[in-house]
């Protein structure tokens, strides 16, 4: 057995994303991804899977290179290894991401969204080489299905016109009953019984209507409303006031830590975030000040399947609950996502994925949804197969790519049809 | 490969322990331990310690029966495991152990108690079925050495007359001169430049001069003192003002959150505990409050290796320091306490064994300090080997006591020379 890795491959792609909106914008018709390679001495490949844009692919270059010659057993030692990689001071903004809303923006963020990715290739290629699942090499896992919510979305029919897109068949989603009634389809397709409505898009009160209409078509069905911290604190509590009883939790009503806990001293309705603690650093106030009652794990953001077991530790420590957040992804990082959740304990919420909303993949078999759930894979590293015809097809489109879809920004997306647009300031209502 | 649990086997010895003092004795000339063996189905066996009370020896037997048939790797689910076995309501009190100053009795203590050292033969057991070390199934070692710091103890020369017992070989250390007599030998046997003094024996002021003694003695080497909670918060302060100077950390100067974040509040000299934050119910108020700025482990308690890793995660994120608690322990505990904190980023303190105190081991070979510090075993599993002929001697041993060493009780271990002796009520002073 030999765990040195011989060979890093990283092959970025552009994956159909459909025209869903969120308080930005809207998703480009193709979203960057990066597909990350690992391969051992005794010829053992690893897939992992992290966000694309160039910012990542900048620190995921070096690294790479850093990382050959290494064991791919030292998970411990990738976050040293990261830490010798240099960011650039122009992609660290300390704001709030514009590129599809993932929480502030610093170095060591960047670092662990480029790390996860390498993280997840190498418990994939441990697991092949010792003939486990990543969830034995997470501890083994304590159920063995993982159940997902219903990502909702508003979202128009189709890209605009004049764009080169791909078609979905999900139809418009622009009031409280396009939002049943893409609910409904959810749960014939994939079994779902928990909603999340992204908000953030139309005035509350429509935002408001369209809960109740949920809660009217799917009585005692968990139900979740993320406007991505475009209201105010008076407003968040309002909406907390005339929905609160509907809801399983409010995600990020409001912007950054001290709002939120404003809003939470204010009204019983659990907050959830995945916008004011994305960081291990932005926990302390966080929890300290009672702001959140729920954090999100992404496990980009967090650094991989193993921080994010110590994120669940640190909130169950704190009586803080835990789930799963997803931005755009496809079905490596699904399969992650699962693994680690089938090994959290306490996890009692649905976990949130976009995947159904993905027509592409890069996988030779996509991961299916039975009642909302998925079934914890027991075969050797993470149970999933690399489609290469796929990966080159999708590659090949980012190759080709003049550069404007290689960094996801949403509001570009909605100036083709409004040039007027810019990101709304906050909060926006 | 097979990782089914097969056999399971448990022996509870004595060892010998020498005439250390603390607040509410002296240590008995022989303490428990419990050693603790798990067999696979491939027929690869794995090592693991812990306390050897009564209380410990009966939930580990329940445990060790559900255990059989279970998978090795399955570390998580041994959690779910000790909830199925129930803890005798006599056996908890809520009050700090009389047993050796354990820190708070609680059921869910117990019974991480005991699973600890079924953690610690499991990941043996599997490295060894993988060929890998404990650290590896870790995470990986992000330090190739780990240091050690010595741990001074008041002592008489030997135990009472009269009383079966070994001699050892370190001699009286009562006064200031004694104490730096003894640090001396440690720095001669071992190369330790880490000076711990367990105090809470003699008034503060002997103490305070034995530290300065050791100051003088050993110009520039991290010094701290151990009162273990003896003081009130009054005394804390004084004696922090007097030699903060000169410590690197004062550990558990008074009993209890409310009375450490006093201290706290009133001094800058930092504070270590092993008293008031020794599981994970209790770390949020000691961390809300300021009440300690360093957590010293014991994997014993916190539920193992595993647990250990999740505790320094809290506390890092936290920005409190970590590092390793121990009571009397034998080679198997010392090689497992190396390896997690081979892997723990940020081990910023020298960590504390018991280990040169103890003249018996039930290993082939006993562990060896070279300037204080363990080499981390790159060998499959733990890296030692159980040395069965000592192991069953020490097992006769237990088995031949009437029962007065079975339960560790230095309180009674000191009526012997002083029938009058109960625990003192704290703060003693």
């Amino acid at each position: 057995m030999n765990l040195t890795l011989t060979d890093v491959r990283l092959t970025p792609i552009l994956v159909a994303d459909p025209p869903l909106l969120n308080t930005q914008g809207v998703h480009q018709p193709y979203t960057p991804r990066l597909i990350i390679e690992v391969v051992t001495a005794d010829g053992v490949t690893g897939v992992g899977e992290t966000y694309g844009d160039t910012k990542y692919l900048e620190l995921a270059r070096p690294f790479a290179e850093k990382l050959k010659g290494r064991q791919v057993s030292d998970l411990n030692g990738l976050f040293t290894l990261a830490d010798e990689v240099s960011v650039d001071a122009s992609r660290v903004s300390g704001q709030v991401d514009v590129g599809g809303l993932r929480g502030v923006q610093t170095a060591d963020k960047l670092r662990l969204s480029v790390v996860s990715g390498f993280e997840v290739a190498c418990l994939d290629a441990l697991g092949k080489t010792l003939g486990l699942p990543v969830h034995t090499l997470l501890g083994g896992k304590v159920r063995d299905t993982v159940e997902y919510s219903a990502y909702l979305f508003y979202k128009w029919a189709e890209h605009p016109a004049g764009v080169p897109a791909e078609r979905d068949d999900w139809g418009a989603a622009l009031d409280p009953a396009g939002i049943v009634e893409q609910a409904r389809r959810f749960k014939e397709r994939h079994g779902f019984t928990s909603f999340k409505l992204k908000g953030g898009v139309f005035p509350p009160d429509q935002e408001i209507a369209a809960v109740r209409a949920l809660a009217a078509a799917f009585p005692g069905h968990p139900l979740r409303l993320d406007p991505n911290g475009a209201w105010s604190v008076a407003t968040s509590l309002t909406v907390a006031e005339e929905i609160g009883d509907l809801l399983e939790y409010l995600e990020d009503p409001a912007l950054g830590t001290p709002a939120m806990a404003e809003v939470a001293a204010a009204t019983g309705v659990p907050l959830a975030t995945n916008m004011c603690v994305t960081t291990f650093a932005e926990i302390q106030e966080a929890f300290t000040r009672g702001a959140v009652q729920v954090v999100l794990s992404d496990h980009h953001y967090w650094g991989g399947l193993r921080n994010t077991q110590q994120l669940a530790a640190v909130c169950r420590t704190f009586g803080v609950g835990v789930s799963m957040h997803s931005n755009t992804h496809l079905g490596i990082s699904l399969a992650a996502m699962t693994h680690v959740a089938a090994t959290v304990p306490g996890l009692h919420h649905a976990c949130d994925s976009h995947y159904p909303w993905q027509s592409e993949d890069v996988l030779t078999e996509r991961l299916t949804f039975t009642d909302g759930r998925l079934t914890v894979p027991d075969a050797p590293g993470l149970g999933v197969e690399l489609d290469r015809d796929r990966l080159h097809f999708l590659h090949r489109r980012w190759l080709d790519d003049d550069g404007t879809l290689r960094e996801r920004d949403d509001a570009a997306a909605l100036r083709v049809v409004d040039p007027g647009w810019t990101t709304p300031a906050v909060p926006r209502w």
